[in-house]
């Protein structure tokens, strides 16, 4: 038979999220009483909202009809969805042709690295969303696991001690920078002066910034960027990842973008839009064009205030998670400008505290490691789910660690 | 700056249906009165039929309420849904757990090539869908254009000599073998006996097929196998890539299927639909749910009659393209139990046949050399298009050749 690619070798076997589900489902198993309640991965809870959910049934039901029906789209999404994100989240600073419409944020980060292979190197916050790192073993630019990371990743830790912003001076020559703010799954947000420093050094160093703002609707601090594309030079040196997902519930409808600036050219010359243009019309085929017109309701007066009410539920959550867990001395940070609340358990591993957790309060956490080294004895919370569940969560919380 | 992805210095500039957008629309722009019909790219034209459509319709529906809706599903898809395709399309022979949800057949071809690597030599039928060969590239398993084809394919000619059915003895040793039947662009389909002698050929190669069935609702000659899981043997050198596509109209709302079998082991050992369900839990997030309720509607009594009738509207075209053809001379495959006509102009350069085409005629085609070398001096001419389109575009190609 064929031969195994080598970098599926390397891959260690579980995505973390599927093994916290098959921890969660033999809890089950053999707790068949218990009511297990989610903090765990970040999915979307809440309905669709009245006027979004309508762009997506009206986008639906025009396709019944002979003036309404399209097939193959243009592969970069439609002109009006991207000329109406350029205007609403970008304010005119990126150009319409400059932004790709994707199936998400996670599968655009799977094709984000064909522009650049194998051979260019990586560094990656650490802890971190681990499909910057799964996606760069799969395409050979990372080696196996050492017991302590991939080799060949750069991990930048973002620990208390440096306020959850890393040591910029790690930055390898001509690397790709894995960088998300509001951070997944710290909360951290950046300012703007560490995203001035960040593109400042990715310039001084050649590298390129692969800026992932899937949480930006949930900033409410008006001094934090949004985008990386608020700081001069970002470019020439980043390309931005976003997604419908966290802010109107598209989890499940699969719809996202991403920023690729013309400026942004190659050591050798050349243009990286030019060439994204050409991945993305050859190994992709555009996002459904229902998700599209969902994607459209959600960019006029209305989808944006049904986004904003939607964004202000979980950030609600947030708060009354991290309240829970400061009012028992635990130590955390994050739910204030992002949905994940990142909470310390020194001396603790993750996955016995994310166990002890599940076994004693039916809770699903997520454990930190499972993001990097740099996340062992944390927890990530996430904000994602009913009220009603996250106040049941947050009693049982304050009777384990009371 | 970060340094290009040598794969992608190695890929020719233009995808071959942009670059058949350009001229059309360059055309478009010198000869504003010109009626342009297009019977070029695959690209279906009639609307969603009502109960499908529907299924859509209430699967956006459902979402908006409390009890509908869901965010993150299974990145392998619906468990209703891969049931009912292992049972309606392939009548318990494949089991749910063997069926993948996709986005559609050319993003699974994309990340197919995931599972092997760039050491894994590449055959294609020649011509064949681009896809196979340009993803190729990509990965790195395929060298540099040589003006003949890239360097390390193994281009298999299929010709009117071979019956349109390629030479096995060339297909390498554990190599991917990507085989397309229905055929695009051909329009040929492998009969039993051929299929049977590829898996045989295959399994002695030590060979992996990747079989595109995107076609196979097309098939009306009930002697001709729809998937390669109709061979014996095949559940040990096969998957095979389906979509929903052109069976239902769901070019734009993106769904499709991969089918990877248990059996299948790599030369190492170890299963490749473990490694494909990493793959996909990794660098994937599942097709819309949306597209997967509609694509559920398409399963049931009411969407399988609808799914027929929709085939039989677009064979119905190709029986009229095929049938002015013949008429006036021009020799040619494909067509009936396929929507597509693969025509040939013997000592004519494809690129000519369809600038003349388009300049007399006002017509869109594709040419066969875009599918590669041994596509030069054919033509395909898509059977998808409004009936009034067709039968007007056939009017004109009358005109011209008779």
């Amino acid at each position: 038979m064929v031969r195994r690619n080598t970098a599926l070798t390397n891959l260690k076997a579980g995505y973390l999220f599927p093994e916290i589900a098959r921890r969660r489902r033999a809890f089950a198993a053999s707790h068949p009483e218990a009511k297990i309640i989610s903090l765990g991965i970040g999915n979307t809870t809440e309905p669709l909202t009245p006027h979004i959910d309508q762009g997506l049934v009206e986008g639906a039901r025009r396709l019944g009809t002979p003036e309404g029906y399209s097939g193959y789209g243009d592969e970069q999404g439609m002109t009006v969805l991207r000329e109406k994100i350029a205007q609403v989240f970008y304010h005119g600073t990126v150009q319409s042709d400059e932004v790709f419409i994707s199936d998400g944020a996670k599968c655009d980060i799977g094709r984000l690295q064909l522009l650049f292979g194998p051979q260019t190197p990586v560094a990656v916050q650490d802890p971190s969303y681990p499909v910057y790192v799964d996606g760069s073993v799969l395409i050979g630019a990372a080696g196996p696991w050492t017991g302590e990371g991939y080799r060949g990743i750069q991990y930048l830790p973002c620990t208390a001690d440096n306020g959850y912003f890393p040591d910029l001076s790690r930055i390898p020559e001509q690397s790709l920078v894995y960088f998300c703010s509001p951070n997944n799954p710290t909360g951290a947000v950046a300012s703007r002066s560490q995203l001035e420093s960040l593109v400042k050094a990715a310039t001084d160093q050649g590298a390129l910034i692969i800026f992932d703002a899937a949480y930006a609707e949930y900033i409410r601090d008006p001094s934090l960027p949004k985008s990386i594309f608020e700081i001069d030079g970002a470019k020439t040196c980043a390309v931005e990842v976003n997604s419908f997902s966290k802010p109107i519930g598209f989890t499940g409808v699969r719809l996202g973008w991403t920023v690729v600036p013309r400026d942004l050219s190659y050591a050798e010359g050349g243009s990286v839009n030019a060439d994204w243009n050409r991945i993305c019309t050859t190994v992709f085929n555009g996002a459904s064009n229902v998700a599209q017109y969902g994607g459209l309701a959600s960019l006029d007066d209305e989808g944006l205030r049904e986004m904003r009410s939607l964004t202000d539920y979980y950030l609600e959550n947030a708060k009354i998670i991290r309240t829970t867990l400061t009012s028992l001395g635990i130590s955390c940070v994050g739910g204030d400008n992002a949905p994940y609340i990142w909470a310390h358990f020194p001396g603790q591993s993750s996955w016995d505290v994310f166990e002890r957790i599940l076994n004693t309060c039916w809770v699903v956490t997520t454990p930190g490691s499972g993001f990097g080294p740099a996340g062992e004895s944390f927890i990530r919370f996430s904000a994602f789910g009913h009220r009603s569940d996250v106040e049941e969560a947050c009693g049982r919380l304050h009777n384990l660690f009371k």
